[in-house]
């Protein structure tokens, strides 16, 4: 009989740890490599370089119009290592659940999951379950890390912006965000928002394959949104990066949320956009190339890399004023990822 | 100026974020890969298999005789990866801090994950750091994923054990359990317990150069104790185990306790310690190389390797009986790891 719950048994790893793992995670994940059940996974890999990232997501709530904690999991890691320029092969999920947590819930997150690896391409071949007393974690927390491989010739870091480059931004901002901010706080809009939640791998893929060197940097702006990942940039790279108000995207009910609750979308979290720092020469095709992708649609060059100077980040605004954009102080929303 | 405890702008993200990672973590753990900041680490790889696996730590005290959360961490995901013959060369670092934990406990922690780092000579690559409201988790979770090289040749696996092979665990039984149960239920005693954490390694590497294709199982018995992780191999490799009550180690203070307390040792976890399933012919040799490494001087030849019977592990007892040593069943210890 299938328990409702999970209970502290789940997590002893002794019978019913395996039962839970037999019934609930191998069949959902489906790998080889998970189903040895030894203590890790054994890959071939070719010489070379891989990249290696690891996330841990406490989104509340763990169920959201456009996704959950499980494909956030996912795609969380899958996009990090993308940004590092490399093809996501491998993840481990790791999961802390507490005592009374629904089964269902466990059992709707992990097919999430599984379609999530599958979409990005990716294995789930290692894991670990642990179950702690009701009231010692709130429902669930879920780690993954994962391996890339780097291609041959493939140089994208935080630190390889150049003077003159332009900054690219793959869609709208504060999505994700703003989307978990308005159902934790149970308000409603007419047009509901929903989180960007994406695997962006195959995007960054190909523009490294169309344009190679010419893509210098390539960062997800997820926790503390695009103006502190343009900050993170510019001071991995000792470079300024001037950016245009007007340029910004952001969806028009987004834009309104914001607005109304005193948010700058700057700041607010995004989960399925990449930004991108490109050779000036290539920034047009790129951007065509960005535009002939679902996820990349809305694709804008938002701004360009300039000298260093007394702040890392400014922004040209609508009225025509310069303002510093500082990265994120203070926290804005906690449990957002 | 440094403060007191860990706030939720701690893992904003943003700015705090930064200057938590810039002032606690890239010093404890010093590392170039990790001091790029950048979403992932790039690493180079030789043609080859790598190993992969995770563990996350949810131990309850976090610091508790012979170690802490940190070093726990650290030893779980190397030993994970010496089980499958590999050599571990990275690890990922992933907290998820309760608001308001005191930032020098934090600080305790990550020196001791640096020296148990470095006493297990792998790099810490890459991390996260999340702060949840408090009430949101209990004091700080961690977890650690790995990646080793798994030497060509090497074929060490849970279902690899052979009728005949002889059954080698390295040292004694429960210490790591009992000291956790008994810290947390303040429980005093003459000779006080202690957790056997410890990177394994080392020893393993050893067995392998030495025996090579001889060395046909590793486990270390974790969450469940010797007993689920005979049933794990026994299972794995479809034969069964056979051992003797009379040869299991145990550590008189922790059998005091054990008794006292209703516990088994067999199911009781360890955290320094492994199980080897080796050739026969190879047996005596191998218990040799054990006794000259200080963390397998109390190693035992505690059964073999015998055809598939009804239970998959069978233990013939002080007084000559047989009893069938099943997995653990239900919950010994919530949090013991």
């Amino acid at each position: 009989m299938k328990q409702d719950t999970i209970t502290l048994d789940h997590g002893s790893g002794g019978k019913m740890s395996r039962r839970l793992i037999a019934e609930a995670v191998l069949p959902a994940f489906d790998d080889p490599a998970l189903r040895c059940l030894d203590d890790g996974a054994v890959l071939a890999v070719a010489e070379g370089r891989i990249a290696f990232s690891t996330d841990t997501f406490v989104v509340d709530p763990i169920f959201f119009p456009g996704g959950n904690i499980g494909d956030l999991a996912v795609n969380g890691t899958v996009n990090d290592l993308a940004m590092c320029g490399a093809v996501p092969r491998y993840l481990s999920v790791a999961m802390i659940i507490e005592e009374g947590f629904p089964r269902s819930d466990l059992d709707r997150i992990l097919q999430t999951m599984r379609r999530a690896a599958r979409a990005a391409c990716v294995r789930i071949v290692t894991g670990d379950t642990k179950v702690v007393p009701r009231g010692a974690a709130d429902k669930i927390f879920i780690n993954t890390a994962g391996i890339g491989v780097v291609p041959a010739g493939v140089h994208v870091f935080g630190a390889n912006a150049r003077v003159g480059d332009r900054v690219l931004l793959s869609g709208t901002m504060a999505d994700h965000g703003m989307t978990i901010l308005t159902q934790r706080e149970g308000l409603r809009f007419d047009s509901p928002l929903e989180s960007d939640t994406a695997p962006l791998n195959h995007l960054a893929a190909r523009m490294i394959e169309g344009f190679g060197p010419a893509i210098h940097v390539l960062r997800d702006p997820t926790r503390g949104g695009v103006g502190t990942a343009l900050n993170e940039i510019a001071l991995s790279s000792g470079v300024g990066i001037a950016i245009h108000e007007d340029r910004l995207p952001v969806r028009a009910s987004v834009a309104g949320v914001c607005e109304l609750l005193g948010f700058d979308p700057l700041y607010v979290a995004n989960e399925g956009k990449l930004v991108a720092v490109v050779a000036p020469e290539a920034a047009r095709e790129v951007l065509a190339l960005m535009h002939a992708d679902p996820l990349g649609k809305d694709a804008c060059i938002i701004g360009e890399v300039v000298s260093a100077g007394p702040a890392p980040v400014v922004m040209e605004t609508r009225i025509g004023g310069t303002r510093i954009v500082d990265m994120l102080t203070g926290e804005q929303l906690p449990r957002i990822c």
